[in-house]
């Protein structure tokens, strides 16, 4: 058995629902065949998620752990670097908004994700299920989160490996009609994160081609 | 006299016009007042890049480097931060394609700019001109430039700053009808960057307004 | 004087402001010189909206009238065609969600606004303000209210011009921050709203400039 | 058996290639079961697109017509609406460039499509395509070609039903890794187009869903 962490966060503000933490617990539910997915929500605040996912981390000693935040894109999307700052647009579920501050004070600049973020999103699109390298994993607390874990890996425990993912909106979300953003059934999201998790516990390397972009 | 050293790019691929060396070369034409503008053209081409930065900034002895690229982006778009890896969507024109391979093997994940970039963001809203600050300048030879330039910066001259700009395609650019990107005309480029140039000749610190995203 | 209906919506669903009604309020303290301004708030109701147009436009007798709306977009953004249908992807403020009905049972398929829209678009952008020709007004309240005011205009009175423009989010609206969508200080879409007012009141023409896409 | 016309378009401009007419292709020489599939190229030209679509149609007698163009999106995206003007953005392959100019002088403002557009791509998703509504043609020789297909279907023939699909680039044109835009493989357009054919053929009525945008 494969022991693997999945966070997810709390509902932000107003919401009343995340599909990161839906998404989460469906995996805990009904992992993939040969592993064990323990689902853990974390605090949607910068000074409270990381103590709380490095809690996560040591509790359940995973062979790798993969983060999942909401974002109004519009599939599984494997972010591929954390940068060591926090320039958050608007208040945390605290109250705070911390702006242009590093993380980790003299931490990295950045750090890769060490999943196989290629692999992982070639198997999710083969199944007929969109999904996205992207380059960016923004200033807030998704961020945050992701520095922090990679940094945790790096300093703590260098064979586990972890990631970020962010998944879409579901089609019930008041912003999908207000304001057009993408969406997608969580069970649709959760499928194609299974495909992540087995993809990651199979491979330890990536697939090299060409997913990048011109800016 | 403020020295200022301020690259763009030779046309990519079937384009004849490139406007971040159009506006390079505006820039050079007639400075801000109290600079000294020298554009330089690069290469599109990630093995020659770099080489030809170096160059020109030991050839130009700046205070300060500002390199431009083409993006289809809406506007002076002031790049945060460059990463350690190329991942090349295309062909570069040279032909060569890299994919996943370090910019400078075991050089730092990344690079923040350390231009005043809300500073100079700031400024050129103020003057009506759109601008943002991007947290991706992608994997192609735009971040590669910017990357580079961090980096001879950091190893072989500490009190050099320098940063990042992607400015928008021009109206008459094929791409803005053939596929709805956005432009704006090349001399309202080029007024924007003046105002980037004067401000980082003013300010070595940043502003500290939030200017980020959630995702 | 030149007498100009302009109409608002109240805030929609759980939002506590409503920019196309403050800028409509803004229009009518401080018109444009030689304008007399009435400020009109709609309901975001289906059955109700188009009944408090007419009442307006009959009480206040105007030269034209232009109806606002919100809209995740990024400036004063000109709707050019209504169309004859109500596909709501969500409830409006009564709870009501008409899904593919037309607005008008034998009605034209859609009307175009009788405003000079590019030479308005055209004339706020050259006051640095961003101005687009929109070629959907969507099939929620904003089309309706638009289609019902053209078809208003032509069967009972074919002098009186008008038409409908999106305005964007202002900064502090929680969509910004939380979804990214673009915003602009309802002082600057005032200011733009002035300078189309002015231009209609000018000018029963159109410029012929292309200003279409390719799809 | 079951005729039916598919249109494709010529590449524009500098392109030698356009999946709108590789797809049409693909349905004439694999078919869906019981249909018989007539694909005709058109030019990429306004003055000569309508008269080539008019031979087709009377040439192939077909029970519908479906229009194909490119377009910078993400997958089958079915235009509602089409509307009575042409606005170029830029020349067309004949050199022209028409600029609010009616497409039927003293035609109907727009023309809804008879295809039971929302049952279609409901169809394309269940089968993991993505598929869309879409509001607006755009103003340029697609829009064209759609408001003159229905018009001709209104006037000449009013059993014959019709309608117009976006299809997306296909990954290897270098619109996709230069701007950016949207791609899917020309197999699986076709595929998705094969599911609208024969949903088109089963059903003369649409079903009733909520399938519209704010704006």
């Amino acid at each position: 058995m494969t022991r693997v962490l999945v966070t997810g966060f709390e509902p932000f503000q107003q919401d009343t629902y995340n599909p990161s933490w839906a998404a989460a617990q469906l995996l805990q539910d009904k992992p993939p065949a040969g592993l064990e997915v323990t689902a853990v929500q974390l605090p949607c605040v910068f000074t409270k998620s990381i103590p709380a996912l490095r809690s996560a981390v040591l509790e359940t000693d995973p062979q790798f752990v993969v983060c999942l935040g909401l974002s109004p894109r519009r599939g599984i999307s494997i972010e591929r670097v954390a940068i060591n700052v926090d320039d958050s647009p608007g208040l945390d579920n605290d109250g705070q908004q911390p702006v242009d501050e590093p993380i980790v004070p003299d931490g990295p600049a950045a750090y890769f994700s060490t999943l196989p973020i290629k692999r992982c999103a070639a198997a999710v699109q083969q199944a007929g299920i969109y999904s996205e390298i992207s380059l960016t994993a923004g200033t807030f607390v998704c961020n945050h989160v992701f520095y922090g874990l990679m940094h945790l890996l790096a300093t703590e425990d260098k064979q586990r490996r972890g990631g970020f993912i962010h998944v879409p909106h579901t089609p019930e979300m008041p912003a999908v009609s207000a304001y057009g953003v993408p969406s997608m059934a969580v069970d649709t999201a959760a499928e194609g994160l299974r495909i992540v998790l087995t993809t990651v516990a199979a491979h330890d390397t990536d697939i090299k081609v060409p997913w990048g972009t011109t800016s």
